[in-house]
């Protein structure tokens, strides 16, 4: 199974570009921040606006440093990549350094790369591209335990709570691996399937290859993917609840919002609502699905209007409520163990 | 839009091959059962054991009789084409007769086939293969009317249903067009998206635009996929239910079974349960989607046997219930207008 998935290896070295929009750099700043002990440095051309706190490096340093891949850490806008970037890039696939990308564009398709990486026997690899050989669901329970966050929307910290959820069990101790399913996550877990790029027919057997039997008491921590009520990606949100059969879930949610974000036509579902679909459909591979806790982003929150919204989500769920970038997850943990 | 579907032009003429098992040759039994008028004649080699009632011809007598388009109308298992078939197909498109086929293998993969559509000025075209160009589904209502079909299982009558559902729309003069998601169906309706074959993301997307904005009173009438409670193809069904917004839906079911086919672990869900869970998702993207109807295939029960299945689940459902090979679909447009 291992070699179909997306795959590649520490230590990093991560590549920001010149990029002027620190914002554009998430995936490399996200892979610094959950993987620092296997990123050697970063690498940033004259102007460069993005910062993760790494030695800043020359590819000829990367290499000394004993960086085997080297991963593109920023997406700008359109997915061009500017000639300046190029050429750091070909001298580091010579060099025998794996390229990660994930970018609209496949790398091979970017001149000279494909030839610098057969001269230096390094491999382009694109994070957007599912594994070829896809098999359909069989539906069948698979040993060991699983844990999916899901959301009332996209882009509401249904990866950062995966990966924290992870880490929590691994602090305690409990076999725990966390399952990517989008490019940013891939980059971080160093490997995945970006689901929402499988053949739609696949889906559900992409969920199932990524988080395959295990010991009883091991637990996959999967990353979540749009969600049950969205007009656009439900679809997706579906294969993977049904595909995953997830033991337990988190339901990730931006209390700010009132919209589904970008489809304005479109009102948020309540925590409630998320809950209850996604038990509907969880139960017809796992019967024993159950939701865990609450994920809430609160950044945008007064330190007073924070505790009253947590608060207030406790009371209406009575399921706990956190805020895994300020509060951590364990009441989370506890709760599921 | 246009271009981005698959879309071919009749005439046809349907190649069977010297196919063994008249089993295999489905797809171009229904394309003649379908659109009889603008089917030549059909193709066979030595052997071939399938016969769709018209006139047998050689390539060069298609040719004549000004076939547009050959149609494969078999699918060999894994997908092979014997070289004998390979000969016959390579004249047809020297000819300049675009070839249609549904195989998993791509028509250019066949030796000697693309230079020969070349030389013809032929086309070849893939029947499983989805537009290249496909949107993120935006959610919102699209004018004029639409009819889904949708089933307890997959292979239960949701194509046969659709293209039955069409038909009687325009004998009574309503305009209609009858929207293909599968191969075979896009023989028949001479285009389509093959909607099991689009990346996941796109899913919801492609279903908006296989049925456009049209007419007020015009009814598209969409070929179902799956069922939305099969455990490796719901995600399927659910993003084609919610970018078709249908207005109505009908339920194919097959009595005889209770078990998902394939799935022996899934028990088949009830009628209710599917119009149920059909109207949840539905009424996302189109507020008043109701059920118009029930199709059953009786072929398996004796004459008394198929009344008293009818009549209970007209008793069950309260609602208009056919075998359409046998009753039509008469009372199912009667309840829908």
């Amino acid at each position: 199974m291992q070699q179909t998935l997306v795959q590649f290896h520490p230590p990093f070295v991560v590549f920001f570009g010149d990029i002027q929009q620190a914002d554009f750099a998430k995936t490399g700043m996200g892979l610094v921040q959950w993987r620092r002990d296997d990123c050697v440095g970063q690498i940033r051309l004259p102007g460069c606006a993005a910062d993760a706190g790494v030695p800043d490096m020359s590819v000829e340093d990367a290499k000394g440093a004993g960086a085997r891949t080297l991963i593109i850490g920023v997406a700008p806008i359109g997915g061009d990549i500017p000639p300046s970037w190029l050429e750091a890039l070909t001298r580091a696939a010579a060099a025998g350094i794996d390229i990660v990308g994930g970018l609209h564009i496949r790398l091979e398709s970017l001149v000279g790369l494909e030839t610098a990486a057969a001269r230096g026997n390094a491999r382009l690899i694109n994070a957007r591209v599912p594994p070829a050989s896809l098999s359909v669901a069989s539906g069948l329970k698979r040993s060991g335990k699983r844990l999916l966050t899901v959301g009332t929307d996209c882009a509401c910290g249904k990866k950062y709570t995966a990966l924290a959820l992870d880490r929590e069990l691994r602090l305690r101790g409990i076999d725990s691996e966390f399952r990517a399913t989008g490019q940013t996550g891939i980059m971080i877990a160093g490997k995945g399937i970006p689901i929402d790029a499988v053949v739609a027919d696949f889906l559900t057997g992409a969920a199932e290859m990524l988080s395959p039997s295990a010991a009883d008491e091991h637990w996959d921590v999967i990353e979540g993917q749009g969600s049950i009520f969205h007009p656009a990606y439900l679809q997706v949100t579906v294969g993977l609840v049904v595909g995953s059969q997830p033991d337990a879930f988190v339901v990730c949610h931006d209390p700010e919002r009132s919209t589904i974000s970008g489809w304005p036509d479109f009102a948020l579902p309540t925590i409630e609502q998320v809950i209850e679909r996604t038990i509907q459909f969880g139960s017809l591979t796992n019967p024993i699905i159950r939701c865990v806790g609450i994920s809430l982003n609160t950044s945008k929150l007064s330190s007073d209007a924070r505790e009253l919204t947590l608060e207030a989500f406790r009371d209406q769920t009575r399921l706990p409520c956190v805020d895994p970038l300020i509060d951590g997850v364990a009441p989370i943990i506890d709760f599921l163990l």
